[in-house]
């Protein structure tokens, strides 16, 4: 290992991913454990991360969660609107530069990790203005305009959806598969009409008792109805507006149907790449200094 | 127990309850167990209630999860409209009538329990012409005319609030306590609003990280939003409508503060009492016999 030039780090809550990055960029290796934020006290931060990569005494580059309140040491969130942060806002312990996340005052809004991926993203294209959807447990919506992220609110879509699917009474009618003429029917009875959302999820458990629905007929609707009653609450975040979707594949594909079916172009573009390009761009300031 | 004429019994998913009848309609003892249908095979159910009320040689009268498909024996659903299902329309298994619940076509929907509350309900209150909303873990609606149940629709409100109060991330901010003022502002936004359900989860999380809201608020927060999004859904059911409420006490109240912000006086009925009601309803056509 000695080009490793620095260390790329991204500690969710549940995961922790590290990237060791030569001088020019190139990923030398990649390594994941399950050592997420939520499982680690203040001092298990740095523990873990050596047993994920070894001792290397090496500049390290966090994003996510290792800067929360909770987390490795608290990067206190920087105030939209503003472009993503980047180094020089970033909490230093050691050789380590963990970014912050970014609030929003009203209405009360909070993201960590995935302004790393604006940041990714909008260093590759530095001219964007549009809106960018990072689909997930917690699904973000950020308005970009010259360079800088404007606005941006949450939807728990996807938390959720799991939550319903696997701890609901739902959990005895919907399993894995997936129609997508369910899901797009689902989708415009809750874009349309919003309210019906309340009505819908029992529906769900009812129509499979009365008429035996298929289990993927009712994983595809429960998934419409929440992103229908989601794209309505977002409207002002994709209506006649250019549309970055970033996120992990399946996801992000239907994410990209639902919002197809609106007549809303969208390019897709993978959440680890623009992550670890975030990391980069942050990294190309140390290298400056 | 020597005056023992029946056993009225109301079988639900996670509770079983049973009151010993003297012959006059009078309560001689009551009784219940976690015996649950949720824990029960079919053939578990005669040893479980005899484990209650012990080895009683009467008649029996159940309502609820007892006639469910995986209960002790099927009470297929009786379909509105129609009047509740009485005791010519039970499942017998020897001396045990079950009460059947009650299905609708279109939109699907479905109960078991509630529509013996509604008989219970009915029988005191013949001329009722109006909404009973029994809420809940799942909260029913039913529209009443002529002694018979026209319609009815369900609203899981109560198991989500549940599951994002206990097992999402907003269970970091969300503690029991209660903030009327909360309530309300947040019901009334969901209902003149019901898209910004989605967004408003979430916020609740940001607002107490960002500006450290009192729990009791997040939670009557959170049970007003999904509350409102309810009404919004359920309009039909309680614009202009003589409302009954008929439900536990805690939640009961909730609800009848909820509809007194619209406008709508309510009447509160204790939902156990209007299940023995029912079931004393059922026996009385055995007693005719």
């Amino acid at each position: 290992m000695s080009d490793a030039a620095w260390i790329a780090v991204d500690w969710g809550t549940s995961h922790l991913r590290a990237w060791i990055m030569g001088a020019e960029g190139a990923v030398l290796s990649q390594h994941a454990s399950d050592d997420g934020m939520g499982t680690l006290t203040p001092d298990g931060f740095a523990p873990a991360l050596k047993r994920l990569v070894g001792d290397l005494d090496l500049p390290v580059i966090a994003c996510g969660m290792a800067g929360s309140r909770q987390g490795w040491a608290e990067a206190p969130y920087v105030a939209v609107p503003c472009k993503p942060p980047g180094l020089d806002q970033a909490t230093r312990v050691g050789k380590v530069h963990i970014l912050p996340g970014m609030r929003q005052d009203q209405p009360p809004e909070v993201m960590r990790g995935e302004e790393t991926q604006i940041a990714g993203f909008l260093s590759r294209d530095k001219d964007f203005d549009g809106v960018i959807c990072l689909p997930g447990t917690h699904t973000k919506w950020a308005h970009i305009s010259a360079g800088e992220v404007v606005s941006f609110r949450t939807a728990m879509s996807g938390e959720l959806f799991a939550l319903l699917a696997e701890r609901s009474i739902l959990r005895h009618s919907v399993e894995e598969g997936w129609d997508a003429a369910s899901f797009l029917h689902a989708l415009s009875e809750t874009l349309s009409r919003p309210e019906s959302l309340a009505v819908g999820l029992f529906g769900i458990r009812a129509a499979d008792l009365l008429h035996e629905v298929g289990s993927g007929g009712a994983f595809a609707r429960l998934s419409g109805l929440l992103i229908g009653a989601e794209l309505a609450a977002m409207r002002p975040y994709w209506l006649g507006q250019q549309v970055a979707v970033i996120g992990a594949d399946r996801v992000a594909r239907i994410y990209e149907q639902a919002l197809a079916a609106q007549g809303v172009a969208v390019r897709l573009h993978e959440g680890d790449e623009m992550t670890l390009l975030g990391l980069k761009a942050a990294h190309r300031a140390l290298e400056g200094a």
